[in-house]
């Protein structure tokens, strides 16, 4: 049955896209979340133009690759990352089987609730309990880790699931691009393992084309069964001008559509606004207290500054929560 | 007109699958230059069961991962792999930039001609000679350097362009594949960035679906414009143990399908039949001399040892060049 609804939905985009042109039937009802503003008509101008056979701007369909980040752009990095808040359940979750963290740093000050204290050395004691939680098991048992907290932790302070802390916006966003014959890839300072076990579900974003930090892991034989075992050691750290990196060495092409919130998604806007041909880029600018959370210039987390002076220098896209989106999450539309 | 005639394509397809079942309509047609011997009803029986839907080995579309190696699978490696006669006719070019490649090994005897002599210490040559030839410029400077090439330079022995070595029974398997719902990735001990500028016109295979061995690379800003500059660094050897890994880090999905011809590509198979579920694994084996070249237990260049007997020990298909292939290349067709 799936196949035969798959092929009348394949006949019906054929005939619709013949007799009216596809493009501007998507976009009318594409972005139902996004108010008649301008950054909505950007986006959708160009789409319009990538798409026109006709037009001098007409990109074809194989080199349509949008990159976006994820923390703060396609769901919400308050109070802190949410993949550090997983970490930090893990903590408690293996403390029993690690007597010496009682008195070892940043440990120690985690298990009596004091995060403050634990992330005193900064990077150093992030660093410390993402090797400490993330690795030394193999790919399959953190993956269903991963999935097991997704499905049963709720954020602190709305006390919903975090797959329902995604923006509806970009979410429609997503599926436009999609059916403008669009590839659609997450580029994520994120781990790239806590992000595949839901970001095809959550966003249609298959795990090929999930982007993101890893650590190495490592190929053997266990009781004849190969495995792939996950060690305490960083690979890849996809931020900043990592990420130009990791779109090259992952995707080899250019993205022709950026999109990102933070001053870490910079270079990533820099290096495709630079290709040849039209090209996009865009800020989510967090600007909305009430309905999600308002900071920028001097945030720690998801810090805008430089990159909203590029923006506005070099005329991209800024959007902002607030005026631009007549909704921020999924479940405000029910 | 393209979109429109894809538009045309697609219906027909559609009325196709609809009226007679598409699997079997195109498993008829898709093979011709394979004869019909186990290895190609192999390659069908196990097509055919993973897309009936209502079959008990159903897979859905986006689980349909099929894996190729490059060198010997989907085209020649002798007399030599021919990245190394890249990187060799790179040295000859390179040379009056370097004169002190005149007292210098391996560069000294290369351009005396005496290859063997150049590799006499082994791999340590090697990874010499692709350092000084393959790093030290922008991706885009390399990558034309790859395109004019491969574009231009022939074949040692054949004199055919690289691209005109490639099975021609192998393209209509990738196309098989792909028709068949799969999604084709070349998982290469190769370079990257010396198979992704022709992968998509010869294979089919886009760049975002080529993954390979790569040296490290840095952004970095030049007179105002971004470029990411190659360094003579390892980044990742994609070969052995290193497949699964490439394949985790950069599918995030296991194959359900894994082609090879050698003992590099053995983890890959292994890793590939392990998983849950209905698996393929494939070893083309280069049993003919005449047409193509004999070589596997004994050979420095694409071994195939232990591969065999845990082939013949698993019951994977292996494919017997001269007996199973019709044809080898491409032009033996016209």
């Amino acid at each position: 049955m799936k196949n035969i609804s798959r092929s009348y939905q394949c006949i019906l985009l054929v005939l619709l896209s013949l007799l009216f042109g596809a493009s501007n039937a998507v976009a009318q009802n594409s972005l139902p979340s996004w108010k008649d503003r301008p950054a909505k008509k950007a986006i959708i101008e160009f789409v319009s133009a990538v798409t026109d056979e006709k037009g001098k701007d007409y990109v074809e369909p194989a080199e349509r690759i949008a990159v976006f980040d994820n923390d703060g752009t396609l769901w919400a990095e308050q109070p802190m990352y949410f993949q550090v808040l997983f970490a930090l359940d893990r903590v408690k979750v293996l403390a029993p089987e690690h007597p010496e963290w009682k008195d070892k740093e940043p440990f120690a000050s985690l298990l009596k609730g004091n995060v403050k204290g634990a992330m005193a050395d900064g990077m150093k004691s992030v660093v410390e309990i993402i090797m400490a939680t993330h690795a030394g098991m193999t790919t399959a048992e953190f993956e269903a880790i991963v999935k097991d907290w997704i499905a049963t932790t709720r954020h602190p302070t709305s006390k919903r699931p975090y797959t329902e802390m995604v923006y509806q916006p970009m979410l429609e966003l997503l599926a436009y691009l999609r059916a403008s014959g669009f590839k659609t890839f997450i580029v994520s300072g994120g781990g790239i393992e806590f992000m595949r076990p839901w970001s095809e579900k959550i966003y249609g974003v298959p795990p090929e084309q999930v982007i993101g930090s890893s650590i190495k892991v490592k190929y053997e034989m266990r009781d004849g069964e190969p495995v792939l075992v996950r060690l305490p050691e960083l690979d890849f750290y996809d931020d900043k001008e990592g990420k130009p990196v990791a779109i090259h060495q992952q995707i080899g092409r250019r993205p022709i559509a950026a999109f990102g919130n933070s001053d870490g998604d910079l270079q990533m806007l820099q290096w495709t606004t630079a290709g040849q041909g039209p090209r996009f880029a865009l800020y989510v600018r967090h600007t909305d207290a009430e309905r999600e959370w308002a900071y920028d210039r001097k945030s720690s987390i998801g810090r805008l500054d430089k990159g909203l002076d590029e923006a506005q220098a070099k005329g991209w896209t800024v959007v902002d929560m607030k005026q631009d989106w007549k909704v921020i999450y999924p479940h405000e539309k029910r």
